[in-house]
């Protein structure tokens, strides 16, 4: 089967080259066009990255370095490209503002382009979807309504929620899922340096220090979960009413890893240890049904260990893509507490994303 | 004046050589008697911590450096410095097995020599005070009841809490001494490797990481406050009843400084930020009112900046024994949320002990 | 083919368990047996690993985890085991004391096992060839002069050098190789904390700080690249003794991956920085020439980046079997500078004593 | 005595904020202007500070916090200041390009106002001597000479040399001027990443990673030595001719604090080990005899352990301004080995600058 060719938008940055990195090898979608801001446009996306190449990870497909990176401003680029057939649909790592990433990701989508997006930009925008596979993958389905909305064709825009929440959120989900009302949580997160992007912190900020402060991220930990265990609703999807969140965000000098440490108040049902454990191994949504190429065999990985998980070792966890759990025990104000860490810039960032596409194409969305 | 002599227990291991620097100018006390393990005793105190001194801050009075390390196992020998004039009380930073610990502390003070205990092992007698000299200075007045119960005469044991929890410990006070009932606390903090001794965490461990567990850690922190906020009845002192705690403890890749994330939730009465702001950067207690040598002139540091307290920028606050606390604002589930910050080896270690001891020869039970 | 069945003796330990990742999927061999301390023995290897896996990499073969870990102590065990054609020869990673080591070998070697060692015991016993796959391969054919020496069948002993010269040895040797003599060199390591196993390191002494230090790291690579440079007479393997080695070691805050910077002096004829890069990025060797499973494709990687090579960037290179060098340019007292860079858990220990059995299969002494 | 009144250009910057700390007590100076870039011109000092001010040690006097921030690229505010007795000289930490910076502190001399410089750009000015107080102090003797050549009255620029060269170069003087030749040195600093300023290095490359190369420092290390060894030959000061040097710089994650491992060829006379501990011990010079106050009162610190100097606890030796020296072992390619350390931002910025202004008062330069 032919692969589906795709475009990234911002794909010298550090998602960017998230993206390219762990597109290399995959067997559903091929890395085709590159676009970035002016200053990269015109050059092989080799020399654009030249000496900034930070993700890991495999070793990407030559042909991806040799493509001439096209201005991201420019949707007529992406539309030759399309009708080339080199970009059924892009991938958006913007990295510029949110009000002018926000109105570009529209111009593609407009233009027919779909657009899978990790910018910020249109997580509030209440017909496009913020999507976390395992869990809220039938908000998908409001792509028809938000392209009748705007009297769009293929086009549509779809999202992914911040990476601060992924640590945690697959985990609460499949409590709910099994039938256990929570009602409040508070949660502080421990979370990695690649998070800020590069230079990102400074190391001034990080040796023997922690900064207990992260812009904008607590704000976001606690609305953005509302909306993805929210339902569509007509048009729009609506907001979960019945959780209150409560999030203390720190940096702390990790490279990759974000930590959550989270207690959670239970409605009337309250699980025990050991159930919430149990739900939480034998935990499988969509992605893992249908077999998705970056889907974690095991969306949730439950570490007996007194001391884990820890982000330096359970990061890679499922290629990167599962969540780690432990320190799962009583609550001695609230019900139940543990730790869940994924990886900030895989699962978090570009793997989210793919993960996404891959839904999208399942669904009959893209390809 | 004459100084009053003191005499340090488990004096060549890390709390021990913080006592040594911490009280090298101390006015009130002078380092005349020094006791370790076998392995120590004998040896100059200089050979004895050669090539292992860890404390920073001021260098040793060059008398301690001469000091012969005596045998801390064997009470006759501290009895002897008694009586030469060389030990009115000492400060016990034993680092054995809690009940071999417990049970020389004990014999000394069964022999009429006052201890001063950074040791867990008494935290949970009853008829022992555990002190932090701004929140239970009146707890101290237990001392002739645990004297008569005991049969000794001059000596006595008091103690001081975990190091993790006077990061907040003061500032919760603080509010509770203004009025405000708070009923539940759900505290991570994000502790130092200092607090761990040394060798201690391996770097391997700490090395882009975090470990979200210490050992024994949660359960002090959630139980101690409680004895704290106690008060005396007859010979003992019993618990606080109107608040729990849950706390959440890592090991973050720091040397010095414990941070706290704190939720609070208050009874009918709630401060406004502006109001615990206020209070917090008012409050003084008896340490501040009759001017310990130690005791810092603000205890309650409040920073207004978005992403203080740090570790490396605030630990050394009022002479590292201030807690700064800072990012007061309101919880989205409980009532308020803060940051606090307090250094682990000064003031909660030697500096705390030093400070407790502060407040005992001002009460007239020690010198 | 069938695979030839191998043991590790210290199997449970950091090196130990890097050899079991390391030969997960290994085409050539299969882990079939494994011996460690009394401590481990009896348990399954994974009860024996559970809680202390350091290794990242490949995931072990199931079949690893439900062996029953044998005491390393008793040769017998693994006599029987290569009876049953469990065990054709095993890798040594043992940590015990250094002569209880250099028996322990011997004892399998005399009893018909070969010994591919880690180790340092052997690392000076004149019969015993110390193996950089690409540099000295020759040095195997001792091989049959030490089974005689010792009257030994088909066991004998072949061991790897000290991780800490990995990162500059094999380009020094392409430049000899290439036909520039080498008299003088000052190397200057900074060298990653899993060096020193686990726990290894403290925390306190890597966190705002670097160790100048490491004990006996010098001295071993000051002598060893003088017997790896060194030629067979008879049987044993004398010494070059046309170079010069200075050797300033120290710890660094990095968990994989030792940094070399080294200045060169050569004899007559001096290669110019282009040629330098031309020899070190056209340099192939046997283990490149056969096809060993393990050898790197190329075995020396020049980056041309200002700033490279970088141990978190660049250990992993050439699966982190190759070395990395940059900063190629004249040096203002010797002829020739660089930076050299090789993952020493990898390439450093458990990779090349894999790399080692591959030459040694491959020139017929094992298999 | 009345203290001389100071300004500080680039007063709000990372070097001008340590010289506003450790001029905090300064007996003979007191900062009363200070300077800046035009964004921080009008605001109070403690206003263009706030939220970024990074020097630890003494807490600034009330005093500077209170004072309005002019434009530095003004020299009239300054000599309006000098008028009113605000200013009798500037301390330069100018952060500007070279050329400006180079121009500007031409200005203020020009104007009759001493400039002492941390700046770079005048360093290799033929009549501007670069002091490190204990080595040339007789160079400050060039400034008459430089006064004449430029027709400038009262005004003069001194500098100091770039902060890596500081951790060994005293060591070195102390040797020769001892009578024992040095002909060449091969040197390998690993330098903290406060040498960089703030935001500088970014923590993503600093986390389990060192980076081996810091743009133009190893051509200032192996040229500014040859400056400070030379010799005032009328109107300029003449290059010692008789030592190669070659230098190595690395980035590694430590805060403040450079280490360098030093390896040292003699002439005809080469000292012992015990010779070179005896001499470095022993060694003062002017700023010990004439007791300067920010003067170390031991210049060079020989630690006798194994591991030391250490740059987290060595780097506040002598009120970091002393340089640490250990490992003093035989050199196998040279003659002598060892590790130097002193502290980047105070010996080797503001104090250093601040020790060169005692000189010049001492001299009757300024005040």
């Amino acid at each position: 089967m032919a692969k589906i060719p795709v475009g990234i938008l911002g794909a010298t940055g550090m998602v960017g080259q998230q993206y390219v990195a762990l597109l290399a090898d995959h067997p559903w979608f091929e890395v085709r066009y590159a676009a970035a801001s002016p200053r990269s446009a015109g050059k092989k996306y080799a020399e654009a990255v030249a000496g900034r190449w930070h993700a890991t990870g495999g070793v990407p497909h030559p042909s991806v370095w040799g493509l001439v990176v096209e201005d991201a401003g420019d949707v007529s680029k992406a539309l030759a490209a399309a009708k080339r057939g080199d970009c059924a649909f892009v991938f958006s790592a913007l990295e510029m503002g949110k009000d002018e990433t926000g109105s570009l990701e529209e111009a593609y989508a407009a233009s027919g382009i779909p657009v899978v997006s990790n910018a910020s930009a249109h997580r509030w925008t209440e017909d496009v979807p913020m999507l976390i596979a395992e869990v809220n993958p039938q908000h998908a389905d409001i792509i028809p309504a938000q392209q009748k909305n705007r009297g769009w064709g293929a086009g549509f825009i779809a999202v992914k929620p911040n990476c601060s929440i992924q640590s945690y959120m697959t985990p609460v989900w499949a409590l709910m899922r099994a039938g256990y009302e929570i009602k409040r949580m508070i949660v502080t997160t421990l979370q990695a340096v690649s998070g800020a992007g590069y230079p990102g912190v400074a190391s001034l900020d990080m040796i023997d220090n922690i900064v207990p402060y992260i812009g904008g991220e607590e704000e976001k930990s606690e609305r953005e979960p509302l909306k993805i265990l929210g339902s569509i609703s007509g048009a729009k999807i609506e907001n979960y009413r019945g959780l209150e969140i409560s999030a203390h965000c720190n940096r702390v000098a990790v490279i990759d890893g974000h930590t959550a440490c989270v207690s959670l108040e239970f409605g009337a049902g309250k699980p025990s240890v050991e159930e919430a454990k149990k739900i939480w191994a034998a935990f499988r949504a969509l992605p893992q049904e249908l077999g998705f190429p970056l889907a974690p065999e095991q969306p949730i990985i439950v570490r007996e260990e007194a001391d884990r998980p820890q982000p330096r070792k359970d990061r890679g966890a499922g290629k990167a893509m599962a969540v780690s759990v432990g320190r799962i025990r009583p609550c001695n104000v609230f019900d139940l507490r543990f730790v869940g860490l994924s990886h900030n810039t895989v699962r978090g960032a570009a793997g989210g994303g793919i993960l996404n596409a891959e839904l999208l194409k399942a669904k009959g969305y893209i390809g």
